[in-house]
């Protein structure tokens, strides 16, 4: 039996950044095929009523300690977002026009990058456009893809489906309908991928 | 060098017995000196504006998965506290009298069994009363003790000493100066222990 590992995530948030650096790693190795969900960060906290952990001085400050431990621990480059906080909804959209489109390969891995390890400052429009041209993306189809309303509609369909599964937050995994909120609960997706969950 | 692990934790809060059941192996494991840290985790969220995970009903759902995986994990018991909400501030200012009085190896795991292992009502002054008496200790002078100043200044002093350090939640370990919240942090806390933290 192939088991999927469903990963619902948003360019916005760095611990989707970090669990996304591991997950095709996780699924090579148990066999199982990843379903990378894009959704709305945004619309999650406003359907659930829970906040950024950004928002709290205390718990962010204490991220900054954690966050790029966990890059060392993974061995990948990570830095904060210098930019911070920025609207994903654009970049989001962009996901799901990507996955509709069939470019979300180039897409996906050039806005985390430009996001978590260039520091980009992806509110502004330009930057964006620049790091779509770097991936070979087209910045104008981009634009105006965007505004489609099959874009917005899958989009908004993945976010109101992830609240309905219950996340509150991201990134969270499925795998066989179980939920795992958080890049620190991987162990135990890729127990869970191989039928092996304590 | 010995190290120390620094351990915050209030018996309310189900990550904190069950990241109890690990610090004393992981002490042991690498040499390090383990100091028990009761808090009262209501004072820390009114004081950084925190909230008990609880909480948010799809935090606390997903929770009713996640926790039992860990004891799982850990093979430990555990079930939920079925008299949640139970406040703690009699329980923890009862911790720091038996660290003060001696008694504390007796007292603390006696008050993370009857909370999260037999699940008992600890809102209640006989189930407290019952509990402290399997455990060989006095209810009577409990009751006196935790309303001594010597007690209450000490609970209120490690409290403060906790916000003042940046902690936000429960259980939250220090490792030479860092901190690491959470039970999901106890891999990299054994590594700080072992002078090995990526």
């Amino acid at each position: 039996m192939t088991r999927t590992l469903e990963f619902y995530f948003d360019y916005g948030s760095p611990y989707s950044y970090l669990a996304d650096t591991q997950v095709e790693a996780i699924a090579q190795r148990t066999g199982a095929t990843l379903a990378r969900k894009p959704m709305l960060l945004g619309g999650v906290f406003k359907s659930t009523g829970n906040h950024s952990p950004a928002e709290m001085p205390q718990k962010s400050a204490w991220s900054g300690f954690d966050m790029p431990m966990w890059a060392r621990h993974y061995s990948v480059p990570f830095q904060r977002n210098p930019f911070f906080p920025i609207n994903t909804l654009a970049l989001m959209r962009g996901a799901a026009a990507a996955q509709i489109d069939g470019s979300f390969e180039r897409y996906h891995p050039a806005i985390f990058k430009a996001m978590w390890i260039d520091g980009r400052n992806l509110n502004d429009i330009k930057e964006v456009a620049a790091v779509l041209m770097g991936a070979g993306l087209d910045p104008q189809e981009f634009g105006n893809r965007i505004q489609e309303q099959d874009v917005k509609d899958r989009l908004k369909a993945t976010t109101d489906e992830a609240v309905a599964r219950g996340v509150f937050g991201a990134p969270t995994s499925f795998v066989d309908g179980r939920m795992f909120f958080g890049n620190d609960r991987l162990p135990f997706v890729e127990l869970a991928l191989k039928g092996a969950l304590p």
